[in-house]
């Protein structure tokens, strides 16, 4: 594998979380990358290896994060931090030239006032905000090639936007009276949330629905769909937390505009995403697994016509980890430095 | 422990799926119950602990079902058997006074057309089908006191059920335009499905939705619901399963017919399962969770108001063995045979 | 079900743990038993089924455990209390004439150097622990009827001492050269271990072995072993942590004093355990299995001499928060109360 | 990502089972190889997509194995077959000067006789078992450089392997009294295995030991181990189920032949694989996790010196679909074919 002759020099902000070691596993198999600074607040000063042995391999000094956005002078730089630390670290990244892909919601919700109403801060740099691209490629990758500054989607997001957007933008179906029922394996939570009920013997064996009515990715949601649709989003959206590590598994409902078959849905999703790499239509026989997307950036997306009911029901599988998080933020790379979107990311799932 | 003087003596047909084992767990707990005979076509003439070890004490000769369900003068006989079995084996049990639950699915369309149209069958028995009573206690037990024979229900029937019959019943929702998107352990294939969906490494790490629009539990879920309203309901229904063994949860979205407040939900669920020992309403800041329910027959029930979109969201939990299945199976038997519904049933979940 | 005029009372100290609520679980049912009180430090003044829904029915206030071990006048005080904790609150229970089972480390260790070496504090009550009953009652069951004190067995050396007190009793396995390897499942860590390893995500699909070669259980199997033995016992004792709730599954492996075939050594297993309700002893073509084990508080073991090496490997499967903890609490305090070993306990594993 | 002028032509052949499916994976992102044919018996004439939607992009044709060996002309025939098709289909293979990696046990077992006592069947191409080099490079790399059959070890062999070899060669073990208990994943089973215990709800919270003393890796450890030691190797293998999909974990116990310490052990280790890049040493802080090659090539090695019991505890961790099977066989090609043994290997695990 030859690596070009001035690869990409990266950093990643928050290197240990799991949307941090993420990153790791798809930019050291990047061909075009190289990482030249990894940070951890907790960890600074300590190797990489010593808090992840299975990155044998990858020899660096974890650095604070206010040092490592600079250091080695990265051009493009991954923020796989809480929220509320891009805001303040990634300004000055982008002032002095660098390209910024957000992995937290800092730079997801345009009105600052819906940020402050959901995650209990005011938003500490809207001038960015205005000028941050939502980083989802399918439904919008003109708007990434040449961005500064990406916003990438939360994993709930990502897998209902695929699944609903197509059928907003034709027409389809309503934006109102859409349902969005997803299940989230675990990872979802981080690394870092030793809370009771993300330990084994409570996750393992149950399953549970959780902030009903009141989660944080659901104005992401509304937002994206009203922009697809062009009409006002209202949805229901109610995730559960089922055991296992990685997966996002989307049921959506949406009510149809008009009588329409299976396949008139399935044509319109093939024509949305004829030039996506990792989105795969599947067809009338088959619906999609989450571990078909497990360590890849794939997603599956389906519908079924539910004719008596006058209603679709949208499906999609996605890795949370993977097209929900991590592997997008490679893809969204590739387009704001120019290369090929694939580039780096087309590796099959780990199956079984 | 001391035993009635004279015990219910019950046979078990099918006592080495899944729901017959599960059915002898409750039933050798049970204080006022002799088992007389169990049956296994596929290991008949082997003595039971021989197919599962775990049942040491119970040491008990597996007979053929058609002996069985005679064998030592059963008063119940509990049919934990494929479907189109005991529309065949049961009318003689019947004829002879003995009564009858059936946990498979014989039973419990009332219109012989939509069995034969869902389970690929003509009805067999349909003078009996006439006649049997459908099993959720909750909903009508006095209808269950003194019935010979009792459709006990499926396993997504009795969570959905739960979760919408009152506000159906209260006029709240309207009986068009219901979502039901249920999630279901592994366990409900039962043993014998040796397919390769089923395989741990298939199953674990992977959600998926199956038989979309088409599942057999539709049509029953639409008739109790449109008992329920007295209108005719047309639901939704999406099953999936994720890789966990016991346990189902399920998350029902009903159009609201007025404006009302989550407390109001709760009020109805509370007022309606009253006298009922096995349901438990939690409030509006607990959710439901399937490990509340393991190796159980709770359970647990609750809703939330989407104002913004006219929507409530009802939620329940069941182990799909226990209150699912088996659990229900003995409540119906306690019932049938004039015993207090809850003996013999009183035990909490294991946990974790 | 009949309870006796005089049902014992049982406090539990520490119920909102995991022994806590198994302990529960088996008391709420138990014929003879009334619960008069429940202790919380964290959750003091809640309701028990605050901090656990699934305890539906069970509607007793958290007291804290100084005073919940005088509350109600309790017979028998079961502590469930983090290492150090029942030798401080047990005494003054004792002095009273109460009878007291711990189901912590307090009690097991008769050297009180070694407590203090293992478990990093003197020892402050080494005059009970010298009053102190091991409480394995198929090695030992005499010792326990009439006891005021009994030290609970760990997890682990109530499988490794169901496999090997008999061999070593019957001088056929040498008391040196013995090596233990255990795999555990995680609610061994109990419900308040917040850290990292315990996390869905990070024990899920993991298996790693731990505090090799320096767990606290090593020191109670080789004192329990040497006074099986009479000879002193040195043992290799190596847990492991598998992705599983509930279960130890022991391999044991014994260094063979003399030739001999496996169904001799299953014959010594038949007549060690030939008057204990809880140890199944399965023959030469079955091996035991934790699932059959869950929820119940059945032992299953079995060996298999392999004569080239002149060893003996013999196996054995419990749950562990079951037959590993409070099962065998209330099998010891139906032994103290002179009832039957069995009286409660006598349920067959939640399988699948 | 450059391929080179003329990549390396290989078939798969079984490539729809588990060890087929990933060497798909590995084969794909291979910067140097093109897959000319893929087989399948039940599924030949479908696309591979058909078979598994997660290889979208794959885009190949399923050809019967007596077909798809010569098809496309490869260089390299990997069969992932069952045991008793390579030694059937690999010859005219060979004779055509294609180079074979048998993922099966035909060409692992040296002696006819040992072979056809383990496996049921006479070896039918004796000739070519003579010629056939054992893959493990980390033990003898050199005799894999130009071979052209290579026997793909076992996993359970490869992990017990990698942690015995070098103490063997050494001389610091002794060859007798060696145990090795090892822990594996479910879907070491493969995908054909639909029986009972492969069940997700038989498998799923259930440990237990399997073929004890009766393994067939047993006399391949020995033939391996006694290779290395240069004197007869004598083991007791007791091999487990877990309740994961992926991953090995190993814990050996070997008899030291004099005194030494845990960091003298480790340098033998650091040694043994100085020049290994797929085997992590661990040191004496650090304890392997199945989780840290979870997709990936490579293994953990530590160990731990018992000095009271004489013994050293040895402990390995691999994917079993890895380096314990598919990965190792890719960096076997590497070899045979004169490439760096890391090309296309270098992927850390998919953590968590």
């Amino acid at each position: 594998m030859t690596t070009p002759a001035h690869p990409i020099r990266v950093a990643v902000i928050a290197a240990t979380g799991y949307g941090g070691i993420e990153l790791l596993r798809w930019l050291t198999a990047h061909p075009a990358v190289e990482i030249v600074a990894v940070s951890s607040e907790s960890s600074a000063g300590q190797p990489l290896t010593a808090v992840y042995p299975h990155l044998a391999g990858l020899e660096m000094a974890l650095l604070p994060a206010a040092e490592a956005r600079f250091h080695g002078e990265p051009q493009v730089v991954f923020f796989a931090t809480p929220n509320g630390t891009a805001m303040q670290l990634a300004p000055a990244v982008l002032a002095r030239g660098g390209k910024v892909i957000d992995l937290s919601a800092d730079f997801r919700l345009k009105d600052p006032a819906v940020y402050a109403a959901y995650y209990g801060r005011a938003h500490g740099a809207t001038d960015w905000l205005a000028r941050a691209v939502y980083g989802l490629p399918e439904l919008d990758r003109e708007a990434l090639r040449g961005a500064a500054l990406v916003a990438n989607p939360g994993c709930y997001p990502t897998a209902a936007l695929l699944a609903l957007a197509p059928l907003l933008r034709a027409g389809l179906i309503a934006p109102r009276g859409i349902i969005i029922d997803s299940k989230s394996g675990v990872s979802g939570a981080g690394r870092t949330a030793l809370q009771t009920p993300y330990l084994y013997a409570e996750a393992n064996e149950d399953v549970s629905a959780y902030t009903v009515g009141a989660h944080r990715h659901q104005p992401e949601i509304e937002q994206q769909l009203t922009a697809a649709g062009g009409e006002e989003a209202v949805i229901t959206f109610t995730p559960h937390l089922i055991p296992m590590t990685r997966g996002i598994f989307t049921t959506a409902y949406g009510p149809l505009t008009r009588a329409c078959a299976t396949d008139e849905v399935l044509a319109i999703y093939r024509d949305a995403y004829a030039g996506s790499p990792f989105v795969t239509v599947l067809d009338a026989t088959t619906l999609p697994h989450t571990k078909w997307c497990a360590g890849s950036n794939r997603a599956f997306v389906t519908a079924r016509v539910d004719a008596r009911a006058g209603r679709v029901v949208a499906l999609a599988a996605i890795d949370n980890l993977g097209k929900g998080m991590s592997g997008q933020a490679v893809q969204n790379m590739n387009l704001l430095c120019g290369l090929d979107e694939a580039t780096g990311l087309e590796r099959p799932a780990v199956y079984p």
